[in-house]
């Protein structure tokens, strides 16, 4: 994980314990050279020896790795959401963009965008990758190339997604549309992909509730298939789809308006909290 | 500009004697943080007093800014390209993107995907930001956050983009699919951004010529426009849009292949020569 001001977070881990610990004498940042050049290993061994200082009180947790490369998302990958918003399940994955610099910590004001009278919720299981992916050969290589987990709010305006001119990428791209973290978690301590619980409450209210069991594409399958189109590098972020709920689904109504506060959380990835700004 | 090996170019600049100056003394490389810290000003001041050593012999011209934030096009932003696409003449920019990591120089060797049979070419004229750009308030505002601009040649592959799964931006971020370059042209020397001449050869057969004058969104509206609905950054690239002429509109033996010499050229900003090769 990383904590501290924005863009001056330090790099630290949680142990079993719950402590926080800082890594700042093993790297100066959880990033891509990090996570490709066995950073993890080196945490691993630096924590069983007790050789990590613990990190001091902190204000703010950031996104658990650097500004990604690119973040790629996958669209209508549960069967319960392509329902929901009118589409056809999809043959292969749907592919979009967000903005990288849409990435902010798990618990940062998300801000209403000027104009907006469609903002959008989506708890997902983003992926970050831990090596270069290009051209792999099967889903089961995909294994070797993620370097973790964590929880993405994919926050949405629809009215920019749908309405505004045929393209996704200026619905999702907008400031502070993508919280991430708190942690990132090593696919050992995930466990199966394939079985995670997905929630998000607005102001209590659960909103949605499923399971990466629905997946259309699971996720093996997403980081393979996406290394046949565009090169995927460490640091890189792929958020992997939402399940039913989303405010779309649910009518006018639903949609977030400044003041209110989204909860996000996945099981073993930890949780988000979210009171919604205006820009 | 940059010249040397990929991931290892050197800043460097062009003098009005054609001479390539090395900025090593001022930058360690041309970036947001150089072009938002007053760069431009700095390697002017030091031409004028003649303190800049020559570069020496360089093989290879890189990109002429370090790996963007985020490369943002816009679709359809002429109106006889928009026609031969069978497109409809958008009502507000289309907004897509492009992986960062598809940025490479202007005559590096371009890889047609495995799988690909229908890789396309675009030129376009690229804008790259020199200032944060967040909810401008008109389209004048533009002017200030523009660093210069730059030639681009967009590659697309048309089945990726249209025919697997509504989202354009799996064909448009192939490994290599952005040579940029070769210089980055302030926007005193570009002059009138919307009266520039784009040229486009396969093989040495002329196919897009066109004028930036026969943009839908002019420079300045797009730069406007995107603002609204993301946060640009200083070094982030913008890719105007192309004139008519594509592979997608001549038909099948038109597309790109493997051994195909590409040429790409904008009035002032230089040219570009890329060599097919196979992913």
């Amino acid at each position: 994980m990383r904590v501290g001001p924005p863009g001056r977070e330090r790099p630290c881990v949680m142990g079993p314990d719950g402590r926080v610990l800082d890594l700042s004498s093993l790297t100066a940042d959880i990033d891509g050279a990090f996570l490709e050049g066995g950073g993890v290993e080196r945490v691993r061994t630096a924590m069983a020896a007790g050789e990590l200082p613990e990190a001091g009180p902190y204000e703010r947790v950031g996104a658990p790795v650097a500004r990604p490369g690119k973040v790629v998302c996958i669209g209508l990958n549960y069967s319960d959401h392509a329902e929901e918003t009118g589409a056809t399940p999809p043959a292969e994955p749907v592919v979009f963009m967000k903005a990288p610099n849409t990435v902010v910590g798990p618990d940062d004001e998300v801000l209403v965008p000027r104009l907006s009278v469609k903002t959008d919720y989506e708890v997902e299981l983003a992926v970050v990758l831990g090596r270069t992916a290009r051209y792999l050969a099967s889903p089961a290589d995909a294994a070797e190339v993620i370097a973790g987990y964590a929880v993405a709010n994919d926050v949405s305006e629809r009215e920019f997604q749908i309405e505004r001119g045929g393209q996704w990428d200026k619905g999702k791209s907008c400031e502070t549309f993508n919280p991430l973290g708190p942690w990132l978690v090593t696919p050992e301590e995930t466990g199966d992909p394939q079985a995670l619980g997905l929630r998000l409450w607005v102001n209590g209210e659960l909103r949605q509730n499923g399971s990466t069991k629905n997946q259309i594409f699971g996720v093996h399958h997403v980081i393979w298939y996406l290394s046949q189109f565009m090169v995927l590098e460490a640091g890189d972020v792929v958020n992997t789809g939402t399940p039913a709920g989303v405010a779309l689904g649910r009518g006018p109504e639903a949609y977030l308006r400044a003041g209110d506060l989204v909860e996000v959380e996945i099981d073993g990835l930890g949780r988000q909290r979210q009171r919604m700004g205006q820009a």
